[in-house]
């Protein structure tokens, strides 16, 4: 698998959660502060790099002051308000608890941009786009929210989503004296060389659609072999055709550009399966991967047959709402407030997540993992030299982290192809996890909603009897 | 206090811990090895700044092999040798563990330039300099002695006396998948601003030779108006010859000079308070404080008399061998292998340790503690500035390390002036601290000795039977 593919994977960890944005969180309203932030922290000169303003938003509606919590959401890869409008659950939380909201952007994200708009102009100016400086940001914000508008009492609890999850997690292990404790929420922490099988998380989706009916991943699987054997057949126009295109597809460079696409379909609807519709890219429908295998139920006859299916399954996730003109895979449709560009570089040297798929055990092509190739990719757009075992050097194996940390809530939805590289089962007595059986991609931070399911309402119960301990 | 006054102090930690190098641990031999290790952990870049040569040593006379464990020494603030001539107990629990012994050297000490000899040349240079890094620095160094010399499935215990017993219970903090265990020897791990008052270090070094008999702390208090005074008066020949002095005292700065080098004796001397003698800048009687105070305990009739008592008491550090020429202030006596200039930088970018004296419950003359008046110096001195709670942002505070830190071992003597910032209570159950009651500065480290009290062996015997826990 490319590496283009990996990034355009874990970006649709954001894309899919930015879906009901509007829907759920008209109440939800913030204030946007900045905060001034060293540029480098581990820079001690006079003439040093100096600082940048950090972006966060903060809610004190509920903040009783005084020893009452303050909520952080460690911001993740993109503009910091696409992940408070989607994490409406603080609001509901806070409310209990008496906490103060914060959501904090991660740098080189949104307006947190170091060397504003010069700050991906060279590897020079990257230089400090690492989680280990992202955690010294919010652990100096932490501080001076403590010792301004908080209380140096104030216990505070770490909140993220995805990579975002990651962050509170590692933020709770690597600084235990600045949170008491962290909601990680679909974070692949095990999503890296040697803790995970590249090929789970194409397996997952592939049991995720399964999970509907047999047929579906079926058609699925054949279907690329029929694609390519239209293109190869010289028929581009059909393919244009099928999938309604914007552009045609002229080689086969672009060829493989619509497999990537489709792909990303299918991965995008597991990690999207919630049980109410969401509004993203065109609207997908409640329980999109049900609504799909519907489709992709039927045995079809011939190829022809199968293609037209499986054309009416992808405009489920492309063209539910009937009125998008065109697909276009170029722009993958990334919404303008996401950075692919920087978690592109992050990918090329921190989170090098291995994926690959065999064709067997899932309903994808067979692609390997290839991190030599990976590297030259790197290299090649960044200048940068990306290290496959930086995380495991940095926060430990499994074995490591069940040991020593302590105070962290893994959830997972058992639908979302992530799961394969989070924390599933309890590790320590303050190490707890929950798998939420029909859930997706961190499902459970969204605002509640009226067709959650039990599972859901019970990995947020036990989220609030987890921070009710941590907090007192 | 001064910035200088508080560097010397600390540089105290292991000038004396070279005492006996030579008589205790003819046995104990080595290999040297260099590690190319990454001038900056945090520099992805294809054009990065490059490696530089980390010397280690290593003695794999008992290592059994297989799954047995790695004791690995974090080298502070010194050539490396000096910290292994002075850990003669690594090679005793070698034997009995099966162990690999290593010593890694600290960046920026010894061989262990990232620039060579332009190390110091700038605050640019310099910027690697940090703490964070020298961790980053021993565990990748332990990943590759795991996948080479040792195994991956090796447990490593830290090892580390004062500013290197620091380093090993941080290594254990942030990085719990690399290390199994802590033993940290006289480690100050709160000798911080809000963690420790800074009035701590001097009423120990007070209470200590108070210890002994009352008349020796009064006397030595009297003696810092007593000898202002005759330099006030006019006669600095004077006060040359009582303190053997190699120059003359010729203002007011070199008279602050002679106090300091006082007062640094009296503090060396409650730090090496061993029960044999040792050997460094001369030779040190056993239990050099009650030798001195001996001669302390009389109540001389007037200042002279003081001052001829105060003479003789100075000379049991400096000449106690009786052939040395004079009393060279200005050197202070470092030995040539211990960057002077290394532990300042330290000092003024991230080991802020605030000392101040109140010549009332101490016998010191009133210091205040400065943050400003330092920060100045390190300006000047370095074009650095300090950050006064770097430390307990970057580990926690007390609760925090507490609550959440396991599997360390703090041993302190009673006698040890640093043991004022050091973890002196269990903290959990996971979290071990002996005060040897008639201990100095990391004593317990060294190798066995005939004279050691039964405190020494009991803090060696904890540690054995912690050991045996952790690497099981």
């Amino acid at each position: 698998m490319s590496s283009s593919c990996i990034i355009l994977f874990f970006l649709l960890l954001t894309i899919i959660s930015v879906q009901t944005a509007i829907v759920k969180t008209q109440e939800n309203t913030w204030k946007t502060k900045y905060f001034e932030q060293r540029v480098d922290h581990n820079d001690y000169r006079v003439n040093s790099l100096g600082s940048f303003k950090q972006r966060y938003l903060i809610n004190g509606n509920s903040y009783k002051g005084g020893n009452f919590p303050i909520f952080f959401y460690t911001g993740n890869e993109g503009d910091i308000t696409l992940f408070a409008k989607n994490t409406g659950l603080i609001w509901e939380f806070a409310a209990h608890f008496n906490a103060l909201i914060i959501f904090a952007e991660h740098r080189y994200y949104g307006e947190s941009l170091p060397f504003g708009s010069h700050s991906f102009a060279n590897n020079s100016m990257l230089a400090f786009f690492t989680a280990e400086q992202a955690l010294q940001d919010y652990v100096t914000l932490i501080e001076y929210l403590k010792a301004t508008v908080a209380s140096t009492n104030s216990p505070v609890v770490a909140f993220g989503g995805s990579y975002g999850g990651m962050l509170s997690a590692w933020l709770r292990m690597k600084y235990p004296g600045t949170v008491v404790g962290a909601y990680a929420a679909s974070a692949p922490i095990w999503q890296f060389t040697s803790l995970t099988p590249c090929e789970t998380f194409n397996s997952i989706v592939t049991r995720t659609y399964r999970g509907t009916n047999s047929n579906c991943p079926l058609n699925i699987r054949n279907s690329w072999k029929a694609i390519r054997g239209i293109f190869e057949r010289g028929q581009p126009a059909k393919l244009k055709s099928l999938f309604h295109l914007c552009d045609d597809i002229k080689d086969k460079d672009e060829l493989n550009a619509l497999i990537a696409a489709i792909n990303n379909v299918w991965v995008s609807m597991a990690m999207a399966d919630y049980p109410y519709p969401a509004n993203f890219l065109g609207n997908l429908p409640a329980w999109p991967v049900n609504y799909t295998c519907n489709i992709l139920s039927k045995s079809p006859a011939n190829e022809d047959a199968l293609l037209m299916l499986i054309s009416e399954a992808v405009q489920v996730f492309t063209n539910y709402s009937k009125d998008v003109k065109c697909f276009n895979i170029a722009n993958g449709g990334d919404p303008p407030a996401l950075s692919t560009n920087g978690w592109d570089y992050q990918s090329c040297t921190q989170m090098v997540m291995p994926m690959c798929s065999d064709g067997k055990n899932d309903m994808f092509e067979v692609q390997n993992w290839d991190f030599d190739a990976m590297t030259q990719y790197c290299i090649k757009e960044f200048r940068a030299v990306p290290r496959e075992f930086w995380a495991v050097q940095t926060f430990g194996g499994k074995e490591a982290v069940a040991k020593a940390a302590s105070n962290i809530y893994f959830t997972n939805g058992h639908l979302d192809p992530w799961s394969g590289g989070g924390v599933l089962t309890q590790l320590s007595p303050s190490l707890h996890a929950f798998v939420i059986s029909d859930g997706a991609h961190h499902v459970d931070l969204r605002a509640s909603n009226p067709h959650d399911t039990t599972a859901i309402k019970q990995a947020r119960s036990i989220a609030k009897s987890l921070i009710t301990k941590w907090v007192s």
